[in-house]
């Protein structure tokens, strides 16, 4: 099979751009070539000639010669505009926006059918990890159980530097953002809005169905402080954010959760900006990927890995779409549902600020001025639809 | 994309066979039935109704009804001629003989090329972990810098009970037999063969170049002694058998080692009968793949996503081939080298078991009474080509 020569047009000239036209120009395997790179800001000093730029989109979306549209900007109603603009003009796409990707997910399905062109995103997904290809190409939807993961690497960057190294959150916070792993608005990470993101697209290349990102429960670390940090410690444990979905019958399962984790999970092993995934198959098997989670260079060899496949003519198949209905013994495809108990630890500062109603039943309870918690277990319907866990002395934190 | 309708006529019965027996049955979206198992004794009890076996192979060859030939029995002469005769009959092949499918490969590529069918074997490389497919679909030539990995359940297990559990080689060895890691007969595993094996397959799919299982130097762990484990203690390290390929430039080294690690290497944390491999790749990042290694059912797990995949019609593509000349500056392929200098521990027990001159450098030597070693640098090509590596007395551990 011969490799298509390929000209690129890029939205985004940042780290990840500079990156992956370096790489692009040490590279003769891959025969691709940059026309065309659309910035915001024309007065800034760039490295490369003024002719390889532009402030006008269209000079990209509307150049026929152009085969593939590389998306790599902060935007994301922009980004949608550029990725969907691109496709109707048959240009195969490459993005790493991660919330425009999660939010649009059915629209951009439609989009690749309807006008036949690859739109691929791996980056989107634990950056340098190819779980969403793995998932595309090796899982078989009957095959596959749960994924279970750690799919952020600030928040873990963070975790790291508060657990390891005994750093204060808004130390390490600083740290991750010094280091470019965390963005000046950090709460897209801390409150576990990105790793909500990130399972909206595994859900999809997983088990083949669609999930709105309000339709999963969030809970991010922010609220994590010195009582529950000494709690997971007294308990040998330390504290991991989990991206979780389980298929069970007709039915999956998912959220975004601080767990504890001791020595027996694989998570544990997991530091700084790192990223590990467990994809658990038939037979029971456990697969671990793990690689890194965040920074401009592992994005750039997940997009640089999209070109490539790109050059192939490779797209998602999204087979998994048609198998959840057709595998299923009553037709009715799979659904995500709310009816799971979670074991959680709760804490929170008096009686009025949670409401243990419910709790189906709480194990432990402690109280020490003006400190309380429980653990408990709880639907995960009923903590989506409670009011209670917004609460600013309301604090989280996923035990099994 | 719709899926085949597929009937397989499997040979073997053992573990993988009947574990992939009971997963088919259990399973619906996968439309697959299993037409006629082939065995070799007939008189042992089987838990499926008797016309579901054969004696004659022919009855599974020769079958056209049949589409897949699973082949999973332990004689590797055999196999490879049940491999090519299913072949040469139009029918697609999963197998999992490492030791076959990396002796014969390139007529393997061969016959997949003449009577296109295709030809699937991720079972054969690291059991569960799906590196066959990524090396194949995700990891561009031009970008992919190196594979590193324990690629043996057995070894690894052995190993893990001698560090972590202080046990001594043949009662771990003894262990891991109980279990079903190691075979009765574990030379192939013990002294490094296998793992070079899985080397020739990862280096096709990885590079695209056939590589002979007798050009590559391999070592194993059957001569670590007291002294070597108490030497690995001192270092804060422990030993694991490791199979490496690396590119520079035109070339490709390889070779199978027991190496120090120490905590540093992600491969410290592979214990028991896990595999771990580390694939590093443009912009210098590293993917960490994880999973079983040995036992029926991780294998059975590969053999099932083989089978999956050959329903949509899925085949190697082998694009490395064709890349490896393609891609490189002077038009000539990449090929293997033995010029790499290698650091390594060498015990001995007097002067004339081992010749020193091979060396580049000796940075230490030690001695005391009957035990003496050498920490120094030697040219692969000189290791291989030496007699004195097979003496009883001498064991080799890499070190960095």
């Amino acid at each position: 099979m011969r490799r298509k020569n390929l000209t690129l047009g890029i939205f985004g000239f940042g780290c990840v751009g500079q990156g992956l036209y370096e790489v692009l120009s040490r590279t003769n395997g891959l025969k691709v070539s940059i026309k065309k790179i659309c910035i915001k800001d024309a007065n800034k000093e760039r490295s490369l000639a003024p002719l390889f730029f532009t402030t006008n989109k269209n000079d990209i979306l509307y150049d026929p010669d152009i085969d593939v549209v590389v998306e790599l900007i902060n935007d994301d109603t922009a980004a949608f505009d550029i990725v969907k603009t691109a496709m109707q003009n048959g240009k195969a796409v490459v993005s790493a926006s991660k919330k425009m990707i999660a939010g649009h997910l059915y629209e951009l399905y439609e989009l690749q059918q309807q006008y036949k062109v690859p739109f691929l995103y791996e980056g989107a997904c634990c950056a340098s990890i190819p779980i969403i290809r793995n998932l595309e190409e090796y899982y078989d939807n009957d095959l596959l159980h749960s994924i279970e993961g750690i799919v952020n690497g600030s928040t873990n960057y963070i975790l790291t530097k508060i657990f390891d190294e005994n750093k204060n959150f808004s130390a390490a916070l600083s740290e991750a953002q010094e280091l470019g792993f965390a963005e000046t608005d950090p709460a897209m990470d801390i409150e576990g809005h990105d790793p909500k993101f990130k399972l909206c697209i595994l859900l999809l290349h997983a088990f083949g169905i669609f999930v709105k990102p309000e339709h999963i429960f969030n809970f991010g670390i922010e609220r994590l402080n010195d009582f529950d940090i000494n709690y997971a410690r007294e308990k040998h444990a330390t504290i991991k954010l989990i991206a979780t979905c389980r298929k069970i019958g007709d039915e999956v399962y998912a959220y975004v959760f601080p767990q504890l984790v001791n020595g027996d999970s694989q998570l544990t092993g997991i530091h700084n900006e790192y990223n590990g995934v467990i994809v658990e198959s038939a037979f029971s098997d456990k697969q671990f990927f793990v690689g890194k989670g965040a920074g401009s260079t592992p994005t750039g060899s997940a997009v640089l890995s999209d070109i490539s496949a790109l050059s192939y003519g490779y797209r998602y198949e999204y087979r998994k779409i048609g198998q959840s209905i057709l595998s299923r013994e009553e037709n009715h495809p799979l659904r995500l549902t709310q009816h799971v108990a979670l074991k959680v630890y709760a804490r929170y500062g008096n009686e009025t600020e949670i409401d243990l109603g419910d709790f189906d039943e709480v194990h432990e309870k402690y109280e020490s001025g003006e400190t309380r918690f429980v653990v408990g277990t709880i639907p995960l319907e009923k903590l989506k639809a409670s009011a209670w866990v917004n609460g600013k002395n309301i604090n989280l934190i996923g035990v099994s």
